[in-house]
């Protein structure tokens, strides 16, 4: 079904129930398109009466909008019904290590236009100054209306408070308790949502991704840090502060290296991109024959984990054992969440997911390493999104809050409240 | 509220609205005794029209009765309710190694009688029927009539497969593939319930321990073994196939000894009370001054982590240290859980955490090694339900599911069909 609800509240009544069964129909017409309401009460499972219900304050949102209606025909076929494409947008915003991304979409997902910038600050204003400018040139170029467009999701490196709206721990772009929902609302004129990226991944995954039909889904999202969301059911399992998924600050070696967290082996130490990188540089002080020693050496280009996995795939021998390292420490962490959460799938993202020699040994570890039946059960994948999976994940979280939200418009005063 | 579902559905619709109104309400007439459908209302926050449906049906089951009304006075006061103290009874079996513990309960999960039975064989056949034999002569012994009795529910330190009801893999007891329930309804002529004993006891503390309020409740069994049980929200967090919470098999050092299940460096390796009394054997050698050398060597007992426990507590330095180390280990472990899943509270339970000490130097790691913003949200506390964890588990798990069945009694077939 797609369907992920961020739950706010654990208040089971009949208005969650209104909310639950308005993202299945959402989700449901949106998965089918063309789709009748007696095709959707069959899919769904929600009765005709509920269908109707549902789809009626769809309708009058505009986020639907009934087609291949024709009334002129005798016996004439069922109103159809599609998300409607063009009538809203929404906006999309992901902020890494010097770079950001921004995106413009439609209501099914659909982006219509995307923009990078890169910079080489930690600058807190100076980052959301270029978030605010690269939005308005984009809708300026698109000659979107600010009033069509329903909200803007963005996805940072970090731990968010959600009920205070702050990123409060961004280690690898420095920030500290910065208010970057309330800055960008009040720069740009349109409620903002923030999340954590790896958590926003788990999101994409479930509404777009490979994880549609998982029941415990579990995203890894190998970037400079190591972060993990967890989705049980149809609910993203947030903690009690929003800060669930921190896997990568699990500790694989009580006495390891030490992380930037202050604790020592966590399992970002091992796996993160710059423990990949340092893991080339290391190796190539005696693999002078590698493709890797011509490109960084030689001709002295900056390497990238996107350069080792074509090495590997080349079947470059230190390339190939520089990745399959990576792999089996990967495998060790991802077998202690087998273990531990039981889930069907374990998606993992990053360009190191590319590699098929890395999920041979993450493979190879968690059956080697998990207990029987948690390890027979999971399947581990790559993520097919690519690297739009956290936009994915912005657009999946803006549609969950306008969906579970009963006025027309994102209202960011309810999240803040909750 | 103490209300924990053991959600088996992921289907939201008014029926499964009803039975979560249906446990709020038992919950609340349990906790408070002689409230009136007023206050439970008020209490509850569901509609009078609400309670009253939900509260005939507890009266049409007889789970509640009426007390209190005085029909002869003018102004008489409104009609209190309590939980039945004496109409249905509900049976915990303990299974562990070397021994089990049956207790009879009220419905409110008061323990009437329990008998505790040792035993020196793993031979399957062999505890199946002191289980039964256990049960027949406390039945007897109380003059229970079966017919009063709603349903059994069994602890096993094992991976539980819920839809098959068979014990897969239960380690230190040699069993494998085991159909104890069925065994034992067959035997019993009873409906049975069989789970995880570490699942069991983050029921126990949701519904009547230290973890009524907790939003992310994270148990950690401290026996022969080690298992973990995580309750989100209302819900067991289960997995796809029912084995989550074997975070005992997390690997915190995966060079580390071998470890039963077949990896290596398992948190249980270095946590568990073998773990711990091997710690005790190794200093023996050593410490010839300590009272642990003096009860096990000279006077030749057979040392037990309560009387490591003692030691440490009477100033013993060999103890101290044997017990700080194991919650070093035990710290380690419990700051991954912290950063994974961001719980308010762990709640450690077996005879280790009966020591300060052991509190103290789990506090000290987590503080030290997690990250800030769950490791300051976060409450560690050793279970206030002893060793009657495991039999409260039981009680909260049948009290859980009767609740969720529309049917007068335990129906295990459609546990058996989900």
């Amino acid at each position: 079904m797609g369907v992920c609800l961020v739950t706010k509240t654990s208040k089971f009544d009949s208005a969650y129930l209104r909310r639950v069964n308005c993202v299945k129909t959402f989700c449901t017409i949106r998965e089918h398109g063309w789709i009748s309401r007696s095709e959707l009460a069959d899919i769904t499972g929600l009765s005709r009466a509920t269908v109707s219900e549902t789809v009626r304050e769809l309708l009058e949102r505009e986020f639907v909008r009934e087609v291949g209606s024709d009334n002129t025909q005798r016996g004439r076929p069922p109103v159809k019904l599609e998300v409607n494409p063009t009538r809203f947008y929404l906006i999309a915003v992901e902020i890494d290590v010097g770079w950001i991304v921004v995106a413009i979409t439609t209501l099914v997902g659909e982006i219509l236009v995307q923009r990078r910038e890169e910079f080489r600050t930690h600058d807190y204003d100076f980052v959301l100054n270029l978030c605010v400018s690269t939005v308005d040139r984009l809708l300026r170029q698109q000659s979107i209306h600010r009033d069509d467009v329903l909200g803007i999701g963005v996805a940072v490196p970090g731990q968010v408070d959600l009920n205070r709206r702050v990123v409060t721990f961004a280690p690898n772009l420095r920030w500290r308790d910065v208010s970057l929902a309330d800055d960008l609302e009040r720069d740009l004129n349109l409620p903002v949502l923030v999340s954590n990226e790896a958590m926003l991944g788990a999101m994409a995954e479930k509404w777009f991704g490979r994880g549609r039909d998982a029941g415990v889904l579990v995203y890894v999202s190998v970037k400079g840090g190591l972060g993990c969301g967890i989705v049980n059911d149809r609910s993203l399992f947030l903690g009690v502060s929003g800060s669930a998924g921190e896997l990568g600050h699990m500790s694989i070696d009580p006495k390891g290296p030490e992380c930037s967290c202050g604790s020592r082996g966590c399992w970002e130490v091992y796996s993160d991109e710059q423990a990949i990188l340092d893991r080339a540089f290391r190796a190539l002080r005696t693999s002078k024959d590698s493709l890797l020693f011509q490109w960084c050496i030689v001709e002295n280009r900056r390497l990238t984990v996107d350069d080792i996995v074509h090495a590997a795939n080349v079947g470059d021998q230190t390339a190939m054992e520089i990745v399959r390292e990576s792999g089996w420490y990967l495998g060790i962490g991802i077998a202690n969440i087998v273990n531990g959460l039981n889930p069907d799938m374990v998606i993992v993202g990053g360009c190191i997911a590319a590699s098929e020699i890395v999920f041979d040994e993450i493979n190879r570890v968690v059956q080697e390493r998990g207990l029987q039946i948690p390890a027979e059960k999971v399947s581990l994948v790559p993520t097919g999104l690519g690297d739009k999976v956290a936009l994915m994940g912005c657009i999946a979280l803006l549609l969950d809050t306008l969906l579970e939200q009963p006025e027309g418009r994102l209202n960011t005063d309810s999240v803040r409240e909750n």
